[in-house]
């Protein structure tokens, strides 16, 4: 698939700036504010600026997975209390922030408004997009989830001077995959050129916006393109036992996912060729895989892929590149991945 | 207000109706039951039904406030990791595992597919109708809250033939208000010839459901109706600890709401008046409200008025007769409800 017109022309429409402060000061009196109390100690202006507002709620949390779970909702739902009907929950935060937040928002007083401030490139280009949250439960990740837009994002660069490199690669690997299978324009001129945080976050959100609008409830079978990568992304995430950040997994994933495409017939050998040393992967991707892949046996390996959302009654569909800019969604035989994965074991691809 | 014609015209429409077996059979494969199981133990013909279905999943509960929490929902949500996406959830038993059914079904898999087998009147007539659900958070009742539509709903006589009198009473109390709110002609019919349950449901069901398909978000200030006696009957199910069961209570608070629309010039004193003795609410009611009221100020009132959902900035809004069919949310000020609770407490009214 392609692009439509209609969601071509939202593309690169600009995301809205602001600093910490204006955003703070223009909060509704009665707000709630969850924040990450990492981030409120990494940036003083943010902080100082919510001292100041008596007539807001603060609930500051420990951001990371455990976050993500019925006892953050528990606590999150007592912060609220105060809130009014139809009031305004701000989340300032990482993916797991916005998250719990946007879980809480759909339910607390059945459906509060949202503003997210995402702290992190990856949450600025993809999380804080689309609606989507959800909590584990035990051990099942995204046990639960819901759909909840929100009314509004601020995408703050001050958040980001604080990030580590490999947070900042997270998001750079997402917002490649935007350009990669949605923009082949963007795609090409990032090529030529690496871009900066801040195109890059406009570039990406807008990519990212305009496919969400198309298939707000992933009923059409568009957004199914952002998971590209993310099929073998999560196995690996899932095979390190989550140490291997979800950024660094997707990258990982999206070398699998053209080898795939190569193996189907689907992406023509050039393109996964070309494509490869364009993307932000960090050092030795070839042989963190193969390391990856050592620990795990086929048969495991097959037990994660069904375990995964993306997996039905039908079998494993991956989202495999044409070319860039043009992508198809594609069962895939469990004899076509273990081929492929003999040769990444091996060190030899992709 | 009164009734839209187009909402008119779905009055008095069937309700589905069916056998408990019979149900039971027209589950999907790979279907999950939430069950109350002192229902299975009254119903040996649906137990039996459940355990010849070996390709559905039935996770039994034991129903009560105590269930509609978020530990609640987590059981549930491993309980039905099976299901596929979009797959049923089938809820069979009251109020509060309709509830949790409601919002588990809303949030698992970013929503599944439900059906309601209500086991009492007042959840027949009442809550499997109009997608509400809630759970409770600690103290806070009904804290966390969806709109999820059932896909469909089975009234099941053969469940109602173990109900104590208090529960039928609770739902008679819920059904009688709907037609005394919102249809003048069966509230009369009712009057002259006291209905059995089956057409009680019917027509019970058929008025929540119009109002419900008018303002299904609540945002178009009809659903409110549905809140009649509900403000008083919400504050006396918390001044006895809740051992006032929800349908009494709001029998009562019907009666204040009558008093308080006299007080306010809105419903005639001669409605009033008319409007009392028909309405099915147990021995005695001037005597339990005045003992209800005698155990509380009127500042501890005041306090669970406002902190009872249909209280906002504005302050406290209740929904009043004009006459039988025809009613209006009215503002209510605390002088005025004051006064009337002065007579509810020294027994002289209403």
């Amino acid at each position: 698939m392609a692009m439509t017109r209609a969601a071509r022309t939202r593309v690169g429409s600009p995301t809205p700036k602001a600093d910490a402060a204006s955003v703070i000061a223009s909060l509704e009196p009665g707000a709630v504010v969850i924040a990450d109390r990492r981030v409120l100690g990494l940036h003083p202006p943010l902080a100082k600026a919510l001292r100041a507002r008596a007539d807001i709620v603060v609930h500051a949390v420990t951001a990371g997975e455990r976050l993500k779970s019925l006892s953050g909702l528990a606590q999150l739902a007592k912060a609220t209390l105060p809130l009014r009907r139809h009031g305004l929950l701000c989340a300032i935060g990482g993916g797991t922030v916005g998250d719990l937040a946007t879980v809480g928002a759909h339910l607390i007083k059945r459906g509060v408004r949202l503003w997210h401030v995402p702290s992190t490139l990856l949450a600025a280009v993809d999380s804080s997009i689309g609606g989507k949250g959800a909590l584990n439960v035990g051990a099942v990740k995204n046990a639960l989830g819901v759909f909840h837009e929100p009314e509004r994002t601020f995408v703050l660069p001050e958040l980001f001077t604080t990030l580590t490199p490999t947070q900042r690669r997270e998001g750079r690997v997402e917002a490649w995959k935007m350009a990669l299978t949605l923009d082949a324009l963007t795609y090409r001129r990032w090529c030529a050129a690496a871009p900066d945080d801040e195109p890059l976050v406009v570039h990406a959100r807008a990519l990212k916006t305009a496919i969400c609008r198309a298939d707000p409830l992933e009923s059409k079978g568009l957004r199914v393109v952002l998971n590209f990568g993310h099929t073998f992304g999560h196995v690996f995430e899932a095979l390190s036992g989550f140490r291997v950040r979800h950024g660094d997994a997707v990258g990982l994933g999206m070398l699998c996912a053209l080898d795939v495409g190569v193996a189907l017939g689907v992406t023509p050998a050039q393109v996964r060729d070309a494509v490869t040393p364009t993307l932000p992967l960090g050092a030795a991707p070839r042989v963190r895989l193969s390391r990856l892949l050592s620990r795990a046996t086929d048969v495991h390996v097959a037990a994660l892929l069904s375990a995964d959302k993306k997996a039905d009654a039908a079998g494993l569909r991956m989202v495999l590149l044409e070319r860039p800019g043009r992508w198809r969604a594609v069962p895939v035989a469990e004899a076509v991945w273990r081929a492929c994965a003999r040769r990444w074991r091996r060190g030899e691809a992709p």
